[in-house]
């Protein structure tokens, strides 16, 4: 056998700065739209005490040099022990011989950061050209990365953050303004509509929290924190009333996520949304007037997995074959 | 993060024999039939052009340290390129938190030796006390494993081998009798029910090969072969007439292999078999008298890879520690 490259996190951040994320994700929805992945139904472990949950994503895009496997988990009470709640690490093995060929111990990161690329990929597609203000629903993880990706498609470095808890606020302000961000904070979320024309939403939420009212024409909103049948950060008047809905998966959209509680709503269509790699292949019009609301409902998909495992992984191996 | 353990296949090779197989088996069959496991059902993917499949197979028994990935692949393309069909790797993680705790790089061999282990382990639950030559359908890995794995539990080192071509057998013989055994050879199997009182079947067969009119009182069947809906080896009738039937998982049996068979022929209610774990722990009888026919239905579960992994990992961490 020949070796198998394993590298840590140290490693993987090492290349980062080489690879282009956008590019990555923006080849990897089209592919998934075209028909050329194969991206099987996620597998699922779960823990009862302490509770736990395992995710195995795993596919290929035809032709590729590598298939992908996923393992993902969450186990909440770790923080108690000083650990971080997700672990996990990505596989790749040759696509036509089964061979191993890299263990990426990413440990949850690759996956934030392809949320977060996706995310941006999003605003850069349908977001309106002038943001004032960029709003974020929510103070996790998500929420600083998904404002740090966005530096790469627009210029606005002013934020407007909502939480329920002021403590969360502040935390997220502290950590953004020393990446130089001015950030402002609500627990009103309806105040995001009001002074924001790009929002993104990242928050574990199962009962919409921005309404319908409280967004103006001209706004682009990227839904990323409902990925579950029973998630939910905005109403489903909303989505009918949107000029463009888009999904980052046709077929995962009517069953988790922002679209999937608006067709069960009878808010929507299941046919009244677009797959996000139609918009980008432009075989489906985007955004076509400033003044159109437009909502991007991003639930993950395996094959932006698949897209970041096999970037680092080349960007690992040229940089060894150097 | 903690360091992660990656171990070739030299490394796990050297511990093995440390390692008391049968009794991990036990253990697991055990495990498993007392509702003390997790298994989710078996993940997929699928390649066309070379065409390979790759299974993942994953879970773990409650209260253990570590729970268990396999990715286990085969792409029959490989030999005409000097690889072995067979590729993949064990990961071990731990069970309370989810951090990564080691990757065993056994390039596939790990299953080929837990599956020979349960083949012992039920011809040491189940075979008639005297084995004067052991029968063997098919002359491939599983068809050495097994017999390899019998040295276990009987000191009969005769085998009637049997195979469709002369050649496939020539060389079994050739290889199993540098390994100390007498071989002798047929490509009759109605042969191996006149001479052997412990038959082990290995082949991918999918209409049977062995009759129930040929087998004899006091014999013992371990069907290994079998693992899908369509492979079978012994006629449904034989399961009918067998005094035990025996499947090493309750639920799979009655979607793949011989039981799976006979169930749809209507040769064998739904209900006419016991668990391997059962049997082991005492809850149902076994062997009770030396003129039944018994047979037991191996179609590999998840558990033997958590448990072999498992093994593996206590004995290279121990090795560490020493």
């Amino acid at each position: 056998m020949s070796e198998v490259l394993v590298a840590r996190w140290s490693e993987i951040e090492a290349v980062l700065p080489g690879i282009d994320l956008l590019t990555e994700m923006e080849r990897a929805f089209c592919a998934y739209s075209a028909g050329q992945c194969v991206v099987p139904p996620v597998g699922e472990l779960l823990f009862d005490d302490p509770p736990g949950d395992v995710h195995l994503k795993y596919g290929y895009v035809r032709g590729e040099e590598t298939y992908v496997v996923k393992i993902a988990s969450g186990f909440y009470a770790n923080a108690a022990l000083g650990l971080p709640s997700s672990q996990g690490l990505m596989l790749l093995f040759r696509q036509t011989t089964g061979e191993p060929l890299a263990v990426l111990l990413d440990e949850g990161r690759l996956t934030d950061l392809r949320t977060a690329a996706a995310g941006a990929l999003a605003a850069r597609t349908f977001a309106p050209k002038n943001i004032e203000c960029i709003g974020v629903l929510g103070t996790g993880i998500q929420a600083r990365r998904q404002v740090e990706a966005l530096q790469d498609v627009t210029d606005c470095r002013r934020v407007l953050a909502w939480a329920r808890h002021e403590k969360a606020l502040s935390a997220y302000r502290a950590v953004m303004e020393n990446k130089g961000f001015e950030v402002l904070t609500t627990t009103d979320p309806d105040e995001l509509g009001a002074s924001c024309s790009l929002i993104v939403t990242t928050t574990p939420a199962t009962t919409a929290l921005i309404s319908e009212a409280s967004i103006r024409p001209g706004t682009h909103i990227t839904a990323v924190g409902s990925d579950t049948a029973d998630k939910q950060e905005l109403e489903a008047a909303l989505l009918r009333r949107a000029d463009l809905v888009v999904g980052d998966s046709r077929s995962q959209c009517r069953e988790r996520g922002e679209i999937s509680q608006a067709v069960r709503d009878g808010a929507l269509g299941e046919d009244e949304f677009v797959e996000l790699g139609e918009v980008l292949a432009g075989k489906c019009p985007g955004r076509t007037d400033a003044d159109q609301i437009t909502v991007c409902d991003l639930t993950g998909v395996a094959v932006q997995d698949v897209a970041i495992a096999s970037a680092v992984y080349r960007a690992l191996t040229s940089k060894v074959r150097k």
